[in-house]
C-alpha cells in the first residue's frame, strides 16, 4: 500500500501515519519526493483497507498494491480450478453449457426442456423455483414443488441441476434437491447468504451484480471460499449501461480480465444480459471465443407462453443451433464442448 | 400498454396478440398505421408485464403506459406522506437530519455521537450493528451488543434510532431495539427481506441500490407497502458512475423526480454517495435545496480512529457547521429544519 | 409516433396536440382509453422529433415508433453493404483486419508495421498523423509528413490505408494521401466534419463515441450518407463503464444489435476499448464470433518505445498469433478472413 | 509517479524501467517490498504519461501522483479566478445567471427572452445560432443572422452574450458578434477548436462532455489556458446515466470536486442535464447550494412553439420564479446573486 501525503503535509502528519502502520504490525518506508512525501507499507497488506489511512490528516490518497482477495486469486492458486459436477467437468479446457427455462412452470415444461438440453449436448439443467422478481405482483416461482420437479428432471435425463437460493432459510431445502446452488445477481452482496452457502458442500454458481466491479465479484467469491467451500463458478450476466438497446450491458472483456485474476471457472449468461432472443446465440459464441468456460442460457419449449422472461428465452430449435455454432468455436480456442461424460 | 407490430407483420400475428390480450381479461384496440399496426391494451395494465407480449411473433416493441407500482404512486395518494417517528415528523414540510457513526464501535463512541446529533438539532440517531462489508476480512459489527447500545443512546438523548437489518432472521431482534429498520443499498432487491419488514409495525428506511433505476426503487417500496406497512422512507445514496473522483455518483435529480412520482419522504445520504468528508456538507445543502425531506450523514467523534468508512464521516464540528448551513437553505425552500419536538 | 396524454388531460389539450399534428401535414388518430387518451400520428414520422410534442400542455410522454434514421437503416437497404477498398472487400461475408501503429512515428516504424500486417493477412494499414490527445502536452502527430509515409508504406506493401481526420480544413489534404477517412470517437458528433466527409468520394470509418447510444451512432452515419457518400463503416471501440479494470467498456452486443438495424459494415476496435495488450486478442476473437465484419487493432514493431498508447499495442508476434486464432473462428461463423485480393 | 512491478519481476526489468526514467531526465527511487518492487519517479512528472511505463516488461501498474494539468489547477493559482464579463463579475462570490432560448429563432423571440432575463436579474444572454443536432434533418440554426440578432438583443438590454461555436472556421465570425464563446459538450475534446479559442481574447464557456471525467474536463481547459487565454468558465451539464427518468444524469458533486481542484468558475446547466422543465428549478437551486458560481438555463417566451428542446425550456414565469428561489439560497451560502452592475 502506498500512501501519498498532501503537498506540504508536515512531519507530524507523516509520523501519525507511520505510527498507525506500526500499530497494525507492519513497517513503513518514507520517501521524500520533490513535491510530496510518499509512505510505503511493507508487509502483508491483504487485511488492510485504504480507509484506515484515507481519513488521516494530511493524506491525499491511498493506493493498494496487493489484491484484497486471496483464496480467489491466481497468485494463490496458479492452475485453473476444474470442478466435477455430476458426470461433467467445469473449468480448465471444459466448456459447460447450462440450459433450461427461466422459471419452472410445470413438470411437462421442465422435462421437455431437460431432454432438449441433454440431447443437444448441454452439461447442466437450470430452472428457477424461487424467483426474485422486481414486482411483488409477478409470478414468484413454484417453491419446493419446483425443486422436486427439477430433481426428477435432472435424474431422468442424467444432467446435474442448478437453481437459485434467495433466502438463508432455504439453503438446506435447496441442497436436498439441487446439485449446484446459484446466487443471483441481486444477492451477490448478501453476505449472510454467501457465508452460509460457503458452509455447504455444494458447488456455488455466483452471478455478478449489475453494479459490481470485477474486484467486488471476487470479494464475494472470497466470502464463500473463506468458509471452506472451494467449488465456486463465476458468472458475468450484464451490468448497467446507458443504452436501452439491450436490457443490461454484457461486459465480455470481464472474461479475459477474470481469467487473469482468478483460477475459478468463468461462465457467461447472455440471456439476462441482452434480454433479446436474437442476441443470445451471437453473444454465446463471442463468450466462448473470449475464453469463457461456459454459457448459461435460458431455453423454454414454448417461449411465447413463458410466465417470465419470455423475450429472452431460446426456442429448442435455437438452442440446438447454438450448440452447432459453439462447437467449432470451442475447438478453435482449444476447448472441449460436448457434454459427453468423462470415461 | 401499446404493442407495436413489425413492419409487414400479417393478420395472424396481430390476431395472436389480440387473443392473448383477451385471455388476460382486457380489451385490444387495433390501429392500422401507414407503416405499422399498433395495438392498444384497454383496461388496468398494472399487472401486465411487457414480456407477456414482447416474445410473441411479429411484435417489435411493447411500451407500458401506466406505472408498474400503485401504492407508492402519487396517483394513488396525492398528498405527501408525513410519518411520526418518535417526537418528530418526517416528510412533507419537515426536514429530517439523521446522524451518527457508520458502525457502532463502543458505548462511549456512540453516546458522544448521540449527544452531538441531538445538541445540533438532528432528528434521528443512526449506527450500524450488522455491517454488510465487501470483504470477509473486515469488521462486521457488534451485533446485539451494538443494538443494545443504540437503544440506550437513543433513550439517553431522546432521539429515535435507525439501524440496518441484513438478514430476515434478525428482524425480530432489531425490532426490539430500534425505532426504524434500514434496508441497505445491497439489499434493495432482497425481496424476502422487503416482504418481512413489510409485515412489521416499524417504519422502514429503504436505500436505493447503486444499480437501481428510480422505478426499481419504487417497486421495492411497493413490496413493503403491499404487505400493509405504509411507513416507508426512500433514500438516494449514490449510483455507479464512471468517474473515480467520488466513490459513487450522487443522483440528486432523483429527488425532484421521486417527489413527482411518489408521496413517500425522500432522503439523501451524501456520505456514502461521495465517500469524501469535504463533499458531504455541500451535497447535504444541495439535497435540501433540491427538495429532499432530509439527509442522513455519518458522523464520528473521532473519524481518524473509525473502524469503517473513516474518510467519509464528519467530525462533530463539521456536523454542527452543516446544521448551521442547512438552516437558511431549508427556510429558503419553505421547510422546517430543527429537530424540536412538535408540541 | 404515439403521444400519451396525462391522466385527466381535457379536450382542449387533446385538440391542441391534434392541431399541431395537422400543422405538420400528418394525421392524428385519437384513442380514448380507460385511464388515458392516446394519440397516434399517422404518416411518415421520420422527420418528427418527440420534442415537438413533449412540451405541449397535458402531454405525459411521446414514443417514436419509426427509427429517426433512414439511409442507414436495414429497412431502407435489406442486404449487407459490401465496400470495395483497394483490392479487398469489406462487409457481408468478408472479415477486414485493419492493423498498424497508434501514431506514425517514423518511416522505419511504419514500414516495418506495414509488412507485418500484410504478411499476416491484414487488409488495411492504419496509422495516425493527426492525433487527438487529452493533454496539450502530449505528442500530437507528424501531420503531413506522417500522411506521406502512410501513403508510401501502403503502396509498398499493397494495402489500402486509413487515417484520422480531426479538422474540416484537413479533409482535402488527407484525401490526397489516404484511402479511407477515419472519424475518431471524440468527433462522432462533430457534425460539420461528418457533413464534409460526406461530400468526399472516400470511404469513411466512423467510430462510436464512448457516450453515444447505438442510435446516435447511426444518426451520425446518416449525416454522411445524406450527403451522398454511402461508403461508411461503423466501429465500436468501447464506451464509458464504471469498472477501471479496462480503459473503456467494450460493448460487444452492439455488434448483433447494429447488424439487425443497419446494412453498413460493423468493425470492432479492441485496442482502444480495453487499453491492455493481453485483452486484445481474446476480444478480437469474440468480436468475429459475435458477427463483426472485422477488427481494427494497434500493432507496433516495438510497443515499449511507442510515443502513444504503448500498453495496448500488440507486438508483431501477437498480431500474427491473433490472425492464427481468428482464422478458424471466422470459418466457424461462415466468414472469409484472409486478405487475399479477390480475383 | 509510482511504478509497481509484477511479483517476481527480475533485476533486468527493474533496470529497464530505471533507465527509461533517467532517459526522461528524472530520478528513480527503487524500494524493495516483501512482495513486490516499487519504483518512485522523483521530479516534475507533469509531462509524463503513465503509458510511457505501463507497456514495459514486468510493470504491473503505474500510478500518477501529480495532476496532469497545471494552469487549471488550484495548486498553480490558489484564489478563485474572477472574470469580468461586460458589467458583471463571474466566479468567486458572484453568482452568474445565464438565460435565453436554446436556439435563436427570430428577432421577436430573442428580444422578448432578453428582456425577461435582464428584468429578472440575469447576468448573461444565451442563444444558439449554430446548433449541433443529432439528426441531419433537424433545424440547424440561423447562422450569422442569428448572431446579429444576439448582438442587437444584448446591446438593447445591456447583457453580455454567449453563443456556441462549432467550427474553427467560424471563430472570427462569432468573435465579432458575441461576448463569450461557448464550446459545447460534443466539442469538449475537439482539440483544434480548443486551441484556437485559446488564441482569441474572448472568455470561453466550456461544457463537460457526457462521457468525460472531471480530469478530462480540466485537461480540455488546459488546452485553452496553455494558449494564453485564461478566461475560462467550466460547465457541468449532465453525463450519461442508466436511468431514463432524466435525459442525462446531472453530476452535481462535480461542483465541490471541481472547486477543490481548480480556480476556474464552475457553472451548472440543469436544462440539458435533466431535459425536463419541472426539474430545472430544483436543480438550479441545488447547484447554487452545492457551491456553483452560476447556472445556465434555457428559457423561451413560448416553449410550446420552440424549434428545439421545447420540453426543457422554462417559461418566463418559471424563470422569474427560479430567480426568486435562488436569491435566499445564494445568500445562505454567502454569495451575491443579482445581476446589478458593479459600481
Amino acid at each position: 500500500m502506498i500512501i501519498v501525503m498532501q503537498s506540504g503535509a508536515e512531519g507530524e502528519k507523516v509520523e501519525s501515519v507511520v505510527d498507525r502502520i506500526a500499530d497494525l504490525g507492519l513497517k513503513a518506508h518514507v520517501s521524500q519526493g520533490e513535491f510530496r512525501t510518499i509512505i510505503g507499507v511493507i508487509g502483508d497488506e491483504t487485511l488492510l483497507k485504504p480507509e484506515l489511512f484515507a481519513g488521516l490528516a494530511g493524506v491525499e490518497s491511498v493506493m493498494p498494491i496487493m489484491k484484497p482477495y486471496k483464496l480467489a486469486s491466481r497468485d494463490f492458486h496458479r492452475e485453473d480450478t476444474v470442478l466435477e459436477i455430476g458426470p461433467f467437468k467445469a473449468g480448465g479446457a471444459h466448456i459447460s453449457v447450462i440450459g433450461g427455462p427461466c422459471s419452472i412452470e410445470s413438470r411437462d415444461q421442465l422435462f421437455t426442456a431437460a431432454r432438449v438440453v441433454r440431447d443437444a449436448g448441454g452439461t447442466m439443467l437450470r430452472g428457477g423455483a424461487f424467483k426474485p422478481r422486481t414486482s411483488p405482483y409477478s409470478f414468484q416461482g413454484l417453491g419446493e414443488d419446483g425443486l422436486r420437479m427439477l430433481q426428477d428432471a435432472g435424474a431422468e435425463v442424467g444432467l446435474p441441476t442448478v437453481t437459485e437460493v434467495i433466502d438463508v432459510r432455504d439453503i438446506d431445502l435447496v441442497c436436498r434437491y439441487a446439485d449446484v446452488l446459484q446466487i443471483g445477481a441481486r444477492n451477490m452482496q448478501n453476505f449472510r447468504l454467501l457465508t452460509e452457502v460457503g458452509q455447504t458442500k455444494k458447488p456455488v454458481f455466483l452471478k455478478r451484480s449489475p453494479a459490481a466491479t470485477i474486484e467486488e465479484l471476487l470479494m464475494s467469491a472470497e466470502y464463500i471460499l473463506s468458509e471452506g467451500n472451494h467449488r465456486v463458478m463465476l458468472c458475468e450476466r450484464g451490468i448497467r449501461g446507458f443504452d436501452k438497446a439491450t436490457r443490461y450491458l454484457l461486459d465480455l472483456s470481464a472474461v479475459p480480465v477474470l481469467r487473469g485474476l482468478t483460477h475459478l471457472p468463468v461462465v457467461v449468461d447472455p440471456s439476462h444480459a441482452t434480454g433479446r432472443r436474437e442476441l443470445v446465440v451471437p453473444m454465446a459464441c463471442a463468450a466462448v471465443a473470449a475464453g469463457a468456460h461456459g454459457v448459461m442460457v435460458e431455453m423454454h419449449p414454448n417461449p411465447e407462453k413463458a410466465l417470465s422472461d419470455g423475450p429472452q428465452q431460446l426456442t429448442p430449435e435455437a438452442f440446438r443451433q447454438m450448440m452447432a455454432e459453439l462447437a467449432p468455436i470451442a475447438q478453435a480456442v482449444g476447448r472441449t464442448l460436448h457434454g459427453v461424460p468423462e470415461a
